[in-house]
């Protein structure tokens, strides 16, 4: 609109570093010089300046020489041919999500639904993901970075975040309810009390290994159960009592445990809702309490929730801008993935790691 | 309004006659002759002329000597003290529904969740049923019956009938959408298939032994399937072949059946919701393809539904009176319950019988 | 249950004080003494301890001799017959809403609309109010009042709490969203920033007269805007500059004046929605903005929104239980408050005064 | 992904018809050749086969040359780079909305408000409409055609059809519940009514003047009130006494008439929503009943409703393709336009014109 709108542009170099995939199934990565794409119709080029860690162990195999990782934010540096859509301009910065794409014309992203999108390309898989110092991103799709938020705040929200906050939407719990979150201290959990005590009102009980107590009640949760000092029975008993007598008006179960979703049924009041969000690994094993004659009894609900949608994403990172979430996280250089990854892999992850990819 | 209004009183009887269980545990019934009630603060005397037979297997014991049956229908005889609330006067013809009488006032019933009202008393049980010509009510939870409703047509609509109607309105899903009725040639599965093809606009795929197809399928179902043609997979292939590929935004299983429930969740389309009916006896089994993996993968949902609220029996009881719900039924006398029970036991009734309580 | 139960009994006496307004359209008020009644069947009698002054201008005349008042509360002291529901027991500490009965059983009731309830008895008008020692109440719609409650900040919650977060709900903004309270320093008003602000995680934009600057950011508004330094169109720009530059997604007019309904619209978003609350006196105007074109154009809503159900007034009291909403109020004695609605009427009243009924 | 797939393609001329307005500000048009365009990236290329006249009394001026038409059905014969979606095809029959271009990314299309978004493009006006034989349009955001349906009973649906459907969502009736359509025979109207009746199950009252009773019945009305019988008094009445006492859940306003939107609000009964769409010319008007006391103490609610978004055309496409909803239409050559035109201008037109731009 002004009269002499000088465009912003960027020198772009003609390879630049990524990480990719050597030994597919496995978490061996090395660093290898890429040429740099050209932005083709819709599609941005964006400059990664950091990309969260994630250990590729969902259960479909990756591409030799694929390039991993999802939640990386950096600068946009070109636009392709018919990307200017007012939306996007050369140096915003934008992040990069779990979903790269969705296709926005299918019938689950005509409801909202993108993370069930049929066309989606998830980050890492088949499309190459965010481990790397230039990236192809879809201009209707990348996710505009609020100012106030830096970018290792930022990367975290666009996975982790946007999830557990859509699970706690899909939950219909109203502000002033009670919710458990179950696996409260972990990289999904802290971040799922933290968005449901001080972004949306909600009372929080969280349940985790004792040696979370700390983390989780500085997250915001009001009660906190250990785990380990409870059975089935007791921690029900324990989630009623903490809860007025009824039960909680839903549970968010942010972790890959069976036994988690073998509690979670008992810890509802009447009515109440059961969002699945960790995925069980191995074999499929049905939510165990999940009897029809139950269900009917006390009305209960379980829902499948899904990565979020990119108005979700937009919530979230304004609730981060806004200083009330926060990852616990810790930066680590590009060389370090590999041993980042075993850590992982170990258990012995605290909080969450962010590449700097400078 | 009326210049002269002069109340309709009634000749009530010292005696009238009641059918109780007479072995407790079994079917055995037989007809005594009881003492007229007065109805007490709150409550109603009815007159019962039609009482819908329901088989008391529901898992929890009845005492000796207890009156059984809901779904009656009735005129009101007297008013107790305190029940002159303007809504019911003497000489309305009412109905008595499963739930015979919800408080009102706790926090179920503030939600409008009568089914699961924690003081609730059910029709039969505990509390004195509708097998008898007078039966005491709460003034304020009878339900009036429309002109136009015979009382025969309008006594299923109590309970089978709001309770179909209350687990379509629970599935979400809009008019237009595909619904399959699991057990559509049941009891409650035929009144499901009429309220949600005529009364709800939606679009219907009916499952069930193919001796029902004719009734489906004049009931209003678009599509009928044959449970015994399928296999597992197979049925599930029909279902989508039959909604355009996607498979349909609801289920709701009608039948007390586990194998029904293993099947349901592989007709849905993303995003679609399965709604638990009919509650399968004997040890609870988890619903068999529950896995939280797929649920989040699907972003399916499953909803328990107890009976019904009042508001919903008056908008199913609405739908009977404009003539597009209608049970199949045949009416006996009072003396041949137990024969009734005998051929339900025995599962060779076809559709409803309703006793003639005169 | 228990084996000895030795249900709390209260001497009752004969007669007692009760404040009646004696000069029927005007708000002289004195002091009678009145004889004890009898709860009747479905009734409690209740030992009030505090009652809100409410200044009656609503525009239905009251009856020579009628008892004034609403949002009192006291101690149930004694049932009526068909009262033993078990939801309520001699001794609990109830309180009496604007809406003193609704039926629970007509249409607007059967949707939770309580405030437009066809048979409701409105508290102080035609059925006796609160501004007595001892008043009648029934047992199924008295509101269980939190222990951790005082009887003086929980009476405000009955009318203007409840009336407020009703608004608030129905407005659809969800946390995270702003939302504009116009009048934010009135009496309603600054329950209304409360509850959003801290109760319900919404943002909060206050309008008001520069004087409640302070009592309105202490309330929980992020920011205030003083109405006397803007008119209708800058202090719309200065609403969409709080707001982020598209507008709010809430109004709710807390104020009885058409000029805030004049502004209204203009604050809101595209989709946006406005609450109407207080009522504009005299003449009836329509809301200045309500345009077809604009309203399709920006998909603008406007709801009415009466004075909220049982199940709300039991939310908003939890919110004041857990330290969320606090009234500005100070409390007089019984003698005092003809002099308290002269102070009314003169515009004078700081806060809300609660009347000392002992 | 085939190994032999032989993709359709056409032959596409050089140059083909289009009609222009001649003298902007008139409804004068003529009939021009054009150059045949190339699709840029994310459009297609459209051969039109028909394209509804739409009289342009949208209060902006259009440009000298502007084509104009909206709801235009057609061929995809050519892609532009980085449209193969996997959504459309060359060969596919595909419609071009009222709304021609929606970003899907901005925060009105992030919500479904495809009709508020902030970069839409509307057909006919600044973006070439659909009364010329080839069109270009966004691959994302053309709507496919079902099999079923002809191109002259697909138009229609695409902008009368969706707004009518849309408003209808909105207004939250329930199946089973009264709506009043005002403007019931005329070309928004009739299809309201069908959609309505046939698509949604809902019960409907129609307004209009007596010449229309036959159409608006035929359409699936229960009652027709002549407009020309009642005043504005009177015909609330009627409008009660049609649907069992307390008026209807919805009114919506099809006709661009201040004098209906006047009537409109007392046609409700409590809680229920009058949805504007018709959109009065000239000087503003607000909506003349909308006094805040009356909308508080009814519960009253206004929506505005712009065109409905893409999943909603989807659908209501699929209900004229089952049959449900048909359009009263004539089909005229390309060179009657401003003959159209005029027979519109004059208040003459019964029912819709489509071209044939063959």
């Amino acid at each position: 609109m002004a009269a002499v709108a000088t465009e912003k542009t960027f020198d772009i170099p003609k390879k630049y570093k990524a990480i990719v995939y050597d030994k597919p199934g496995t978490i061996s990565t090395k660093i290898e010089e890429l040429e740099t794409p050209e932005p083709g119709p819709g599609d941005v080029l964006v400059r990664l300046d950091t990309g969260k860690p994630y250990l590729g162990r969902v259960p479909f195999p990756t591409q030799v020489g694929q390039v991993g990782g999802h939640e990386g934010v950096g600068i946009v540096y070109k636009l392709g041919p018919g990307s200017e859509n007012g939306r996007i301009k050369v140096g915003d910065r934008v992040g990069i999500k779990w979903i790269a794409y969705a296709c926005g014309a299918c019938a689950p992203c005509l409801e909202g639904r993108d993370g069930v999108c049929f066309n989606q390309k998830i980050s890492g898989y088949y499309y190459p993901g965010t481990f790397q110092q230039f990236a192809l991103a879809p201009a209707n799709y990348v996710t505009p970075i609020p100012d106030a938020l830096s970018s290792e705040d930022a990367a975290p929200m666009l996975c982790a975040g946007v999830t557990t906050y859509s699970a706690l939407r899909k939950s219909d719990a109203k502000s002033g309810q009670w919710v458990v979150i179950a696996g409260a201290g972990g990289g999904l959990g802290h971040l799922a009390v933290q968005i449901a005590a001080r972004g949306m009102a909600l009372r929080v009980v969280g349940i985790d290994h004792g040696s979370k107590e700390e983390l989780v009640k500085s997250c915001g949760a009001e009660v906190f159960i250990d785990i380990t000092k409870f059975d089935d029975k007791t921690i029900a008993e324990e989630v009623k009592k903490a809860t007025g007598g009824l039960g909680a008006s839903a549970v968010i179960v942010c972790t890959a445990s069976n036994k988690a979703y073998a509690q979670a049924l008992d810890f509802l009041r009447f009515g109440g809702t059961l969002v699945c969000v960790g995925m069980p690994e191995g074999d499929f094993e049905p939510i165990a309490k999940s009897y029809p004659a139950m269900m009917v009894a006390m009305e209960h609900n379980i829902k499948g929730s899904a990565v979020g949608n990119q108005r979700e994403a937009l919530e979230v990172l304004d609730m981060a801008a806004r200083g009330l979430v926060k990852t616990r996280l810790r930066i680590e250089k590009m060389e370090k993935l590999t041993e980042v990854f075993q850590e992982m892999s170990a258990g012995k992850m605290q909080g969450r790691v962010v590449l700097d990819l400078q």
